[in-house]
């Protein structure tokens, strides 16, 4: 039997490429709104609402009476509760609540899957990569790796997750194109000390968070299985799988 | 003074999130259409005008009674006269003949630079990379490396010569966004045999040439310098700068 083809899309502005409702999408927004979530998701979070905007964010918040949370500039924006760091979520907050999220790259890119109709959408980080990869070998399913970006820029944090998803399930898949060749070399190259790679390539956003003095979130954004579970999305919100 | 920035644009898809209109543009379509018109210019063609379609070629190629060429799934397009192949251009046919060119991802690529008001449009390839540095360190400009790709796919041979206008031009300009790092990469990790880089990076390309038995096409796209000289774009087409 054939099997399953892999792709890579390194920008939402990519994503038209691809045939997204024949496969499941891996949502990968690496700093930091995927590996908040699964987090979160780990440390007992009953379900995560991702939304793309700070009004929406509140509004949701209000009507479920859950957890508000994003930022803006590197700060809690205004109005609501929490921010983007996985450290803003440890067990004894988080256990058994909904918490609402606004991120921008990663929500835009996870609603045009859903447009798409994907036949299946989960959210994938280096803390939860095992889970991740597990999940895909099992499923039999056509897959992309969606890099959520940056206001549709490709980035090196999320294009370094999709090479390292590569690596662990290149034996189950057909690997079609050449952005994923890109993806994987990047990461064999990298993946030593991927925190050093970021700093020494000049990530924008290693600069970006280093500049706010969150090298602790960078450090453990880029550190695979810290909090290894499987974040689908189901009815508008992310379930533990 | 500060450096002018220099940014790589991977597709057609990503040029929007560029200052086209403060920048040069190098358009980059390394297989090969780029590299056929720095030789055909090389080799003493007195201009190349670029078109995106066989009936366009066959219309000017009447109007101003010139050579008209381009491929279709690696023959000649029906009606034209002559192939992609840089090797169709030795000195003895082409010299001082206006030659009319249909590609579809570089001249797509051009145009899209020429609506939005590029400062200036000039075409890059491995056969003349010298020509194209020393005319990006001369302009004192902003620059733009637009890879043309393949229907908008990235594609690893034009994001290599990104990467190597980067190698050659990086202490002149400021290096921004992570895809010119990306890039770079690449091309570090290749630039000791950028044909076995293709084969054993499974190109897409390198595997479509190869299958119309073109290797040798492939081996002379990807040498540096076998045709130095600049193509600018000025009036609707390219002549040497």
């Amino acid at each position: 039997m054939a099997k399953p083809q892999l792709h890579v899309s390194l920008s939402p502005a990519l994503l038209h490429l691809e045939e997204v409702n024949s496969s499941i999408v891996v949502i990968i927004d690496v700093l930091r709104a995927t590996s908040t979530i699964a987090t979160a998701l780990y440390n007992g979070a009953k379900a995560i609402v991702p939304v793309d905007s700070v009004a929406e964010c509140i509004r949701i918040g209000k009507q479920i009476e859950a957890i508000t949370a994003g930022e803006r500039d590197g700060r809690i924006a205004e109005g609501l509760q929490y921010g983007n760091s996985p450290f803003d979520y440890p067990p004894d907050f988080i256990k058994d609540k909904v918490l609402v999220l606004t991120t921008t790259n990663g929500t835009k890119l996870l609603h045009m899957a859903l447009e798409k109709s994907a036949r299946g959408i989960i959210t994938g980080s280096f803390p939860n990569l095992d889970a991740v990869c597990t999940y895909l070998k099992n499923a039999g399913e056509n897959i992309i790796l969606g890099c959520a970006a940056w206001k549709d820029r490709i980035n090196i944090e999320d294009s370094l997750f999709a090479g390292a998803v590569i690596e662990n399930v290149k034996d189950h898949f057909e690997i079609k194109g050449d952005a994923a060749s890109i993806a994987h070399g990047l990461y064999i190259k990298a993946k030593d000390d991927l925190f050093g790679f970021m700093k020494i390539n000049n990530a924008s956003h290693y600069h970006r968070l280093m500049g706010f003095g969150l090298e602790k979130d960078i450090r453990y954004c880029l550190t695979p299985n810290g909090a290894n579970i499987l974040p689908i999305f189901n009815d508008g919100k992310l379930v533990k799988g």
